[in-house]
């Protein structure tokens, strides 16, 4: 592909390859330079013994939105992966949706930071059920990622190494 | 049911129960009083795009195997909720089974704190590949569970409260 | 003393108390009900090697700011401490002044939990030099806050628990 | 200066360093590569309204003792400098001293990763206060530490950049 593509298609073409994010059913809602939105719809396979979203599903989708925060804001070929994570849960995740809001907090060379609020979405409206701090390191654009086009250009230095 | 049941049992039960942590595949290896030990074996759907377990399915991992460990320490009819977590992914899950020791560092009347230790398990042996800190807090056992028979004595007053 | 204080008289008192906080010169900005600023100045001890703020001085104010953002929002008689702490510095804090602007985001009958933003102040302005989010637990009042009048009603039983 | 300082070396020289981590009297109990233990006596400036040492100590005692320890197994010329850190109180830090012993769990090119356990000891013995783990970033030596001669070789490019 030529050109780095716009911040809203970036996203939604990680949000779509194959795996984990795919398999819950991830959607972008919006993405912005340093700002990503995503969602997740109740389902039984996403739930603790309380009927309530597990704590690996919220912290999959904050994870998720953190990363595409902050390599929205990365130049083209290069891309963020998590190095840690903390996550608050505040109330319980009861609603039929929940929002991860995702904004990039720092964006350095190396490293980018992220957080991120989580929302419980219900008919009656939304609620805080979790809010999340998470460190990324920035590196060059995996294999997987460029050879689906997704990420910047072809030429650059491969990666693929998600963690240090 | 009457008595307590064996740690084993109850982290048998518990992992069990329809939802996330049965979806993702997760089985117990050992589990005694403030120790517990629990895997999840690769599948398409639990990865990133690397191929490498997901962040949200080693998260939700420790997570539980916190829960538990913290669980089996407690009087029957108490059981620990996650209310924060912090994870650090120090290597690539690239195995074919992702292992988390969890052990209970403290259990008081109304918090717990466990740490958690995950590798990655391959034909080459193991690896550390995060780790976790994970506070919890101790309430008396949901009606999900105790319906279920899983924890603890029937007589005693419900909870259900995920959160605070 | 009869009544609850304001929350500014509160936040006043518990920071004027002999000990740390003291000690580096924690100044109130403001306190409202589940808000609260704070501020330190530049001094030779409490920097790192390479001339900006030491980290256990900016934890230290961040966690401080984080308990009176909590405990002003309480009835009186209880006050929060913290459980558990998680920060990321995001810029060298090499201002004249570091400020902890911290917020509530959750207040329930036994845990709590804010967030802070701690800023890096100088002539040429404010930067964002770390983030933090601090879970506390709600206990009575302690004797020590107590017998100084400090925080609520001298008939509550007291407490005195830093920790679970 | 010539070769590599050994480990106790070179954090004894970057511990006696003017700034809060001398101010507030920490002592180096023993370092190897990549394990350092520190320890802080009790005074009356390091303390809570409660009489326990208060979190901002403990937290950069840990914060010390981790960059410490990712430092001692860094090649000369290099040095960790903390990215976040998160911090778990377990029980009340009354005792007499504490101290923090800090283990490289990961020592990459450029993050290095350490846990740290810190215990409050007193006549009575020991017990854990705390646990923490602390994310680094691995850089060049700043100027402040090269112009002491305390790391590494003067050729190598400086540094000086305590946050990304």
């Amino acid at each position: 592909m030529s050109g780095t593509p716009a911040p809203e298609q970036l996203v939604e073409r990680v949000t779509a390859l194959p795996g984990f994010t795919k398999a819950i059913g991830t959607r972008v809602l919006s993405a912005g330079a340093g700002s990503v939105h995503l969602a997740v719809d109740r389902g039984p396979d996403l739930l603790q013994f309380n009927g309530f979203f597990h704590g690996g599903v919220i912290t999959g989708l904050a994870d998720h939105a953190a990363g595409a925060a902050v390599t929205t804001a990365l130049p083209a070929g290069r891309i963020a992966v998590t190095i840690d994570l903390s996550i608050h849960f505040l109330a319980p995740a009861d609603g039929r949706t929940i929002v991860a809001r995702a904004r990039a907090e720092r964006v350095g060379g190396t490293i980018g930071v992220a957080s991120v609020r989580i929302m419980s979405r219900s008919e009656a409206g939304e609620k805080l059920c979790a809010i999340a701090t998470v460190t990324l390191r920035i590196v060059d654009d995996p294999p997987a990622l460029r050879a689906d086009g997704v990420v910047g250009s072809p030429g650059e230095g491969g990666g693929g190494r998600a963690a240090q």
